[in-house]
């Protein structure tokens, strides 16, 4: 199981429609944050995603509103009476702003908070999967981040291995693993009767940046990119000075990359009624966009 | 016009239906308000109240959950391009607060922040009206605030001026104020025509706290006491070991200080499906009780 939960999908400002940034991402039994905009937690109960448990949380930069949300998570996690450790990664400044929280006092908790800052090609390896960080480009130190899955094993094919005399049964397994046995004193290799190995899956969130062709390694057949779209491509002047993305640029990077598909995130209150333009500028280089909205839930299949 | 919007009406932790402790309270044209928890600006926004032009901020006491929506207020205030300044009033350690936000970074506005550390019994005077700063008794250093607005004239006798031969005009207002007019040379008292002085409103906020006698001087015959009641009347023992309030504790002062209404607030998630406890429990001593619900509107009429 994989799936994408969008807590919050405003810009700088939340709307009554849209909370503040954050993004949540189930693996099997485990929950990660990316970003966590004030508001997060009480989003985390609409949508009824739990949150006791997360297991970490990622930051991809230290403005207001991707970060004002963690204090009062973390003192409703105390109050709930967390005891496992939590673990938050972020670029630079992730050690002092912790130091001011605490100096605020919102750090007393019954469980452990480790932060580990992260810097560009970092990796976090996990069962099954890993977190890559890589640079951004915007006005205070940013960081994305690619979770990348582990490949999978290439396809069995029974029918062929029933054929060439395997029995079903440990010599399956054997031969899945990559492994060679021996049927009647004939060697039956393992590429015999299992394909090449299958892609994991790739879901990349970039948090506030120009779009970069530095992003492409982390990109590249990405099933999902989450990416900021502050602006539409009539603004684009605003979104190079405000170093910030536009609709059209975004999409063109997609296409790139050869993304599957791209999500449109931090919407402007500008476009809080109606994110046509967003959608349309994108349309034009990449056709596979949508534009998030709050508590969308997106599940992502694996790769045959 | 004098009215009172609960933006959040939850306790410690938020709920789906309910945000984090705030109440903005409008009088003629000034907007304030009292406490900011988490998502607070959201709630504003949902509310439609405005909240660009808030004059200042009570903070009854500095624990996270009525205070964390301070900072992304100040950020999106900045952000839509304030210029007056921001009056922020609380018990000890607001100064320390608005340094630890500095610290962050979120003080970086093109408006002034202004704390102003209050003691019992200081005073705020405005145009019309005080507020009241009084002692609480919480965890931490806490403060309840009264807003008192000052006595109108009494009611004008337009009938009984005219039978004593006063013409409509200047005179009526000159004996409105209170001065004497000479009437074919006999002296017309302000008292023969203008009843007693009519008091003005009174709405008092206590934030956290047990309940205690030594409020008793400032919710005397207020209009609206809005009060916390964390608990209901069988968590007595809770109530008193955490120093919050059961709904009966404050149906008995309530009743004890003869307030017109009590409005209970900062419901805990134990009730947020069904407050029927809580009510029923304020009922056995005091009638006009209401649980605050966010969003709630409540328009507070001048007494006669």
């Amino acid at each position: 199981m994989l799936k994408i939960i969008f807590l919050g999908t405003a810009g700088a400002v939340p709307t009554p429609k849209r909370g503040m940034p954050s993004i949540m991402i189930l693996r099997n039994g485990e929950r990660m944050l990316f970003d966590c905009g004030e508001g997060t937690q009480r989003q985390m109960m609409c949508a009824r995603c739990g949150f006791m448990d997360i297991s970490s949380i990622f930051i991809t930069h230290f403005h207001a509103d991707h970060t004002l949300g963690i204090p009062g998570l973390i003192q409703t996690m105390n109050f709930q009476g967390r005891t496992e450790p939590l673990h938050v990664y972020g670029p630079a400044f992730v050690d002092e702003y912790f130091e001011a929280l605490n100096i605020l006092g919102y750090l007393k908790t019954s469980f452990d908070i480790i932060t580990h800052e992260l810097k560009h090609g970092d990796v976090i390896e996990k069962s099954g999967y890993r977190i890559e960080a890589f640079r951004t480009f915007h006005s205070v130190p940013g960081l994305g981040y690619a979770l990348r899955e582990n490949s999978r094993p290439g396809r069995f094919n029974k029918q062929k291995a029933l054929e060439l005399g395997v029995p079903e049964g440990p010599m399956f397994s054997k031969l899945h693993r990559g492994e060679p046995v021996i049927i009647n004193g004939k060697e039956i290799k393992s590429s015999d009767v299992v394909g090449e190995p299958r892609p994991g899956r790739l879901i990349v969130y970039t948090g506030d940046t120009v779009p970069s062709d530095a992003f492409l390694p982390y990109l590249k057949n990405a099933d999902i990119w989450i990416s900021e779209s502050t602006f539409s491509d009539d603004m684009i002047d605003k979104a190079e000075e405000t170093l910030h993305s536009s609709a059209g640029g975004v999409a063109r990077l997609a296409r790139a990359a050869n993304v599957e598909n791209l999500i449109l995130t931090h919407i402007s209150s500008r476009y809080s009624q109606d994110t046509t333009q967003l959608v349309e500028d994108a349309k034009k280089h990449f056709e596979n966009v949508i534009v998030a909205d709050d508590l969308m839930e997106i599940d992502v299949p694996m790769k045959e």
